[in-house]
């Protein structure tokens, strides 16, 4: 057995520091493992009481009558490290260290912690701060957690590792009472050594586990999340992820709480999507979607049936799963003809849908006909039955005419229950219909499914690209010239352009140009030329020299330098202008594809893509990215324009972010803006950019 | 006593059709009434049965030995309207008809519904299809929703009315286990008689009602909704409602549960905004809004304190409030300086925000002193305290704690409770401190805080206009020129134009503007002129008569017919377009502006109001219609761009208002597209539109 293993199912465990007294949090631990029924050896460890819940207890960690598989440190943070020598001494597979007062409290804490790890040696450490950790599916529960108060949690599919002790707590009772059960819940909190991947890794090849939920404030390892999430989606375990920091407010809270300091959440937007992660949007959805998925039910499609006991309730629900981009159709005529054939009341209209059982009240076989006929029917990928008040009174009428039926399909059923009735829920759930309380759960948890289906793709891998030689750049911004012939070199093609340092040459430039032309500065130093007038556009070649020279004035009189060198640039026109970027935080490097103009602007239309391990982005890939843009319509001959070409722009998107990839930490920032994408066939090109670039190793 | 008021404190009560069986839902109404200790006098007619709980049973209306003030009509759809004929002429003053089978279900069920009203004569009726009407304030429950079979519901605040009766017992089942007070709850559903409106108004006067919650399928009478919301307003009653059919799936399913056709969502938006109604976004907002709002308390801004005993928990509320626009700013150094006073613990963080106090446990002064700093603390508006696990299991420990810091501020204070406690939710809400359980739920609560102190200002009120004269306009779609005729008579701007005939007179026009011009062809058929080859820009006088002969040759060779009235047009540049229309449908008349351009097109950025009974729109609504729109900042001087001339854009939406106001039902479409908003000074300019009339009266 791995020491992950002996952690998450100990034959024996120590409990340092543990009371006598089950009222205080260091008497939970020992009296919440008899409780729920650990069948392994118990020793608690205090030198100032005898017995404890009937155990005895042992004075140290040196007197233990045999080697802990687990030793559970209550002791507080000046003190922790003490018992953690003893136990890595002793030869124990891990240590869990409930304390607080370490990284997240500051320099002070962070020393402690560091001691910590010093004492750990090469026995695994889970925490400190952290709640310990819950094994529902072996009855052993390694947590001081107010939440196992309640006597009963159902064990199940969903395994849960969480970056915050009181989510722990949270979603074990929330779960219980709803009826969701759970193999094993994890708190990492700190990460000084065990974290997030090593528990996505242990629960990728826990039977027990076929659902994995995560909630998230930072990811310290990318590289190893990124591994762990592809193992777990290889053994086809869907993984739902809540992560903190959609606002500044969150993402500030959420470095306080564990002095981690996270990406950008957009990042892990890019992220997620790429890693086939299920994003939980609202915590509540990270509790939702997983109890829709461990049904193992798949969701191919998204036209829901809804079966309602009660009118309003059914329209609710009909109106948030439109919201979710749900489509809730009539039924087809052969479908319809079944469904009128049931009808036993003159009033009763169950050929629409919402399908109105109400005026029919509850009759568990019109009931089981029905959900028969909606599962059976090529109209649907789903089914919602909604229980109101009349329903509710028995719950288990209901609960069971749906699970009789659930062997006839595959198809995912779930329930919304109308009234305040917990029974309900969790009677539902239990008998394999996920139940909700709200329409968007319901919406969040079809949704989850439906993404699910998805992800089942492998996620497309990257390109490699080929080296190029850049020595002969020089470090730092990098004026727009010399940024371009370096983007070239990678292959994005560059408007033609001419670099030239008096009037004359810049008429000849035109000249051999021909038509009209543009006339920038150049300079390393000015970012916003436009700004001091430095760019002329539309210029004939026997204009140029003049401008040239007023040019010149002009930029001198507002900067106060005279610019040296221009560039003559052809004119391109005729397409739509892309922003092509980059973008490097704490959690990897991602590209960024964004449309131009203002109006795209001010909505923010752009989307990104980490890098993944091989290097650059791959065309399908680059591809998706243009797709996602919120005015892709205007480079795919929107209202009877052009179509652009979309080729040429996934290849300049692949080249650009094999470009950023192959420089690696050499690149400091990189922008081209404008790209135009040309009409179909013609191709693209970059106008105007950026670079800076760091020394060279 | 006016009707309204006997049928919701009624002194008698008749229940015609009862059951002596209370578990058939006939037997309900009976029990209920009993069971929630109603003081008044019960005759149940039933010509089968000699007594029902208790009390002698009549076998018809006749017999009753007193005028009963409410008819509760537990007959089927078939038989009901005999029982309303005779309450009627008793002399009762409402019957409340449960029986579904009417206007719902389609033609046959209208006339029903019409022969119910004719029975009904001058007693007024509460239905068809209702769950009937539950006063938790003087204990009486007129209804048969199985919710009922609760024992315990507590009185309070909060009125409801709903036009779905599902959701009458949803919100009263929901609300009591809760915590949240209510008031009355009124099911209107089919609204053959009393309505929506009804209710609202009867609310307003209503001491026992402080805040009005509404669940909405479809107002049938905007005019009549409008005065009593207005009403309700007045009387400092905030109203929070919540819309069916914010997608077309649930508008569809509205339509098929009441029957009645909706004015589609953003009318409803508008509408919600013009009036000053807080908006749910989510069924479950119905409850939390409300729960917040019956508090009484106001929030004057938006920075919020988190005070926590578990870190997750603090960190997804402060995410969630992010989201939502709140600010959770860290204290002031006077307030951090007396939280770190408080710190009893070597690693308690207590001087940042969210205030984490897990380390201290659950200490009831220390709340208590956090408490009293933050309500002080000029840093915050709001504070939201979060019940972890350790705080739950003596909730009232907490919420007296809350409870006695209370009288000590007026701003307001919500909690949040982490793990699944019931109990905790609902001792705190009735402890005067609303509980959530979901962190969008107390974002959700804010927010209608903080739109209920915008919404005490008094609405904006319209413009009238003056009449003008348009008995030479054809009725039909009316030719551009035309159009801008129209739209100039009421004073909007129109670039200046000539209709033309030839090639000849098109060069005169020409010259007559100076500089280049635009050529179109005119014509009341053709939309969309550009696509047939109609249009032409940036002509000279010279080439203008060549280009006229050209056009006519290609719009003859696309069409079929040769265009002979052409416009020549004076060619505007440089400023912004902008889309001004209008909108008609069930819930009255919208004006419409949105920005011009493809991009903005994409992302459908427009905004609406709906025509006040005043008229036309006031400049303050036009100027706020500007700012309405997300690429305001490009009429705002967006990256050192000119400022285009808002004051003549809310002058043209103002005016284009009136014309619409004046015109009335006569006019059928009218379009301005674009409008130029030149530089700031310039004025606006229309530069095409159409208009169609309908036959004058």
């Amino acid at each position: 057995m791995s020491a992950i293993e002996r952690l998450i199912r100990p034959r024996s465990i120590a409990v340092i520091g543990a009371s006598a007294d089950p009222s205080k949090t260091s008497g939970r631990p020992v009296s919440y493992l008899q409780k729920h029924g650990f069948a392994g050896a118990i020793y608690p460890v205090n030198p100032k009481v005898a017995e404890i819940g009937g155990l005895a207890c042992y004075p140290d960690i040196a007197s233990l009558p045999d080697v802990p598989d687990v030793g559970l440190v209550l002791l507080g943070a000046e003190r922790a490290h003490v018992a953690v020598r003893e136990l890595s001494a002793r030869g124990a597979a891990a240590a869990i260290v409930l304390a607080s007062g370490f990284t997240e409290t500051g320099a002070e804490g962070a020393a402690r912690q560091q001691q910590l790890m010093q004492a750990a040696g090469s026995m695994r450490l889970l925490g400190p701060n952290t709640i310990g950790l819950v094994n529902l599916t072996d009855d052993i529960v390694l947590s001081a957690s107010g939440a196992l108060a309640m006597d009963h949690f159902p064990a199940g599919p969903v395994g849960l590792v969480s970056q915050s002790g009181g989510i722990l707590g949270a979603i074990l009772s929330r779960a219980a009472a709803r009826g969701v059960g759970l193999s094993k819940l994890v708190s990492t909190s700190n990460e000084a050594d065990l974290e997030l991947a090593d528990f996505i890794d242990f629960l990728a090849d826990d039977d027990a586990t076929k659902v994995i939920a995560l909630y998230i404030e930072a990811i310290r390892n990318p590289a190893r999340f990124r591994e762990a999430v592809l193992k777990a989606r290889g053994a086809g375990k869907p993984i739902v992820a809540f992560k903190i920091g959609r606002s500044e407010a969150g993402a500030k809270a959420a470095i306080s709480h564990t002095g981690a300091l996270a990406g950008s959440d957009r990042m892990y937007d890019a992220l997620f999507r790429q890693l086939g992660v299920i994003r939980a949007k609202t915590f509540e959805d990270l509790l939702d979607i997983p109890a829709a998925l461990s049904t193992g039910r798949k969701l191919s499609g998204r036209r829901v049936a809804i079966l309602t006991s009660t009118g309003g309730a059914g329209t609710i629900v009909s109106d948030s799963l439109g919201v979710a981009g749900f489509a809730t159709p009539a039924p087809d005529a052969d479908t319809a003809a079944q469904l009128r054939a049931l009808q036993s009341g003159a009033h009763a209209m169950l050929d629409r849908n919402p399908i109105d059982v109400t005026l029919a009240g509850l009759q568990p076989d019109l009931l089981r006909a029905a959900i028969r006929i909606l599962l059976a029917s090529p109209s649907y990928d789903a089914l919602v039955v909604i229980a109101g008040s009349s329903a509710v009174g028995s719950p288990a009428l209901m609960a069971d005419a749906i699970h009789d039926c659930l062997p006839l399909s595959g198809k995912p059923v779930i329930a919304y229950v109308s009234p305040h009735a917990p029974d309900a829920v969790s009677v539902l759930t239990q008998r394999g219909v996920p139940a909700y309380t709200s329409a968007e759960s319901c919406a969040a948890a079809l949704d989850g499914l439906l993404q699910a289906g998805m992800f089942e793709q492998v996620p497309t891998s990257g390109s490699a690209g080929t080296a190029v030689d850049i020595t002969d750049l020089p470090a730092g911004s990098l004026d727009e010239a010399q940024a371009k012939t370096l983007f070239a070199r990678f292959g994005i093609p560059i408007a033609a352009e001419q670099v030239v340092a008096t009037a004359e040459e810049a008429e000849w430039a035109a000249r051999d140009f021909g038509g009209k032309v543009v006339l920038k500065i150049l300079s390393g130093e000015i970012a916003h030329k436009s700004d001091v007038g430095g760019v002329a556009v539309n210029l004939t070649a026997e204009a140029i020299g003049g401008r040239l020279t007023a040019m010149a004035d002009e930029v001198e009189a507002r900067t106060g330098k005279r610019p040296e060198r221009f560039l003559v640039q052809e004119m391109i026109s005729g397409g739509v202008e892309i922003i092509l970027g980059m973008h490097r935080d704490a959690l990897g490097v991602a590209i960024l594809l964004g449309m131009g103009g203002v109006a795209a602007e001010l909505f923010k239309d752009t989307t990104m893509r980490l890098l993944p391990p091989e290097g650059g982005l791959d065309l399908a890939e680059a591809r998706a990215m243009a797709r996602d843009l919120v005015t892709w319509p205007l480079l795919d001959g929107f209202r009877g324009r052009l179509k652009c070409d979309v080729e040429a722009l996934a290849a300049a998107i692949v080249a650009f972010s094999q470009m950023v990839a192959h420089l690696g930490d050499r690149l400091l920032e990189a922008e081209i803006n404008p790209v135009f994408v040309l009409p179909a066939g013609q191709g693209v090109k970059a106008v105007d950019g950026l670079a800076v670039l760091g020394a060279s190793k």
